[in-house]
């Protein structure tokens, strides 16, 4: 299983710092919504977060205007680029394509939809579909029984990510679990007083 | 009716000058999601968006972390932030309390939701309710059927308005119907290669 650790609600110079600083020791290294909404895509074109071992991800959360967001994204260093599931099928298609042809990876967050449109997505078979439990969502999140649940009513997706409060022990029970492709924690390590420390502890966690 | 013009995919410096130009002809500018996401909030907020007499909307589309989009982006010159019809219930009561707080406006955007989702937001009632067609989407969209149906399934609404290819002759029928409070307008104004006076001909036609 993979590690992707989120970095948010920083300075774009620290963003960048952070980024170099995990390249290599996580998977994937995700720059967050609010540092696509801060500083803007034309900031991160410019910037050097050309990583050399990690793949990066920007949480983009396109919802409309598919062609002109995602041609833009992968403008950047991006590997990976999210979409929302959402949007309409106009725009999953067409995001779902533009990454195709780039031959870079696109990544689903599933949050606040249901059954009948993921359904509606199963044939995108590349991409990654990630559960996401939104940040102001207020009930509990029990990332074993979401992701156990969401393969049992959808085992022809392959790639399953996990996001939502992600800790230690809950990503060893998810690697252990043997279905997700890939789990995601945010300030928990990013926010962490040894980010660098605390990202080794996940990564021999979920081995 | 007001008349809302929307400037998108043009650079930082031609959206300054554009809401400049427009500013009084027209009843709200917007920067639409392209200028957010291509410069970001911090750009945004140092940038001269200071208006006269119109009001300025960003169209943010937040979707999840209301509390930190909307305080970000109510440090801006935004009169009105819009959210995301699609995101969960928890987002949409903080965007909109924020918006409360603040004495500003929220607009939500009701691209691809269902009728249940509206009805869970009408006591949101100072918020306008966005009919929005999304750009990817193939399907014929119309104004004027869209608006009437709306409005009978929902009557309690007060504050529509409707987005999507609106052209002359469409702005012109939807402000004889006499129900929505804002048709918006995009490229065939902020892309005219007269914006001014195709913007009065716009003004004239619904009054």
């Amino acid at each position: 299983m993979k590690l992707q650790v989120a970095i948010d609600r920083v300075s774009l110079e620290d963003a960048i710092e952070m980024a170099h600083r995990l390249d290599g020791l996580v998977d994937v290294i995700e720059l967050g919504t609010s540092i696509v909404k801060d500083y803007g895509l034309e900031a991160l074109k410019k910037a050097d977060f050309k990583l050399e071992k990690s793949q990066l991800l920007i949480d983009l959360k396109t919802i409309d205007e598919g062609e002109y967001e995602f041609n833009k994204g992968y403008e950047t260093s991006a590997d990976i680029l999210t979409v929302m599931g959402a949007s309409s099928l106009g725009t999953l298609h067409t995001t779902y394509e533009i990454a195709q042809k780039a031959e870079k990876n696109i990544f689903i967050d599933l949050m606040e939809i249901d059954d009948q449109k993921v359904n509606d997505m199963t044939n995108m078979s590349n991409a990654i579909f990630g559960l996401h439990h939104s940040k102001d969502a207020t009930e509990a999140f029990d990332a074993v029984d979401t992701i156990q649940a969401f393969h049992d009513n959808h085992p022809e997706i392959k790639k399953i990510a996990v996001a939502g409060g992600v800790d230690l022990e809950q990503a060893r029970k998810i690697a252990r679990q043997g279905i997700a492709d890939t789990v995601i924690v945010g300030s928990k390590i990013a926010g962490a007083s040894d980010p660098i420390s605390t990202a080794k502890k996940f990564m021999e966690a979920i081995q």
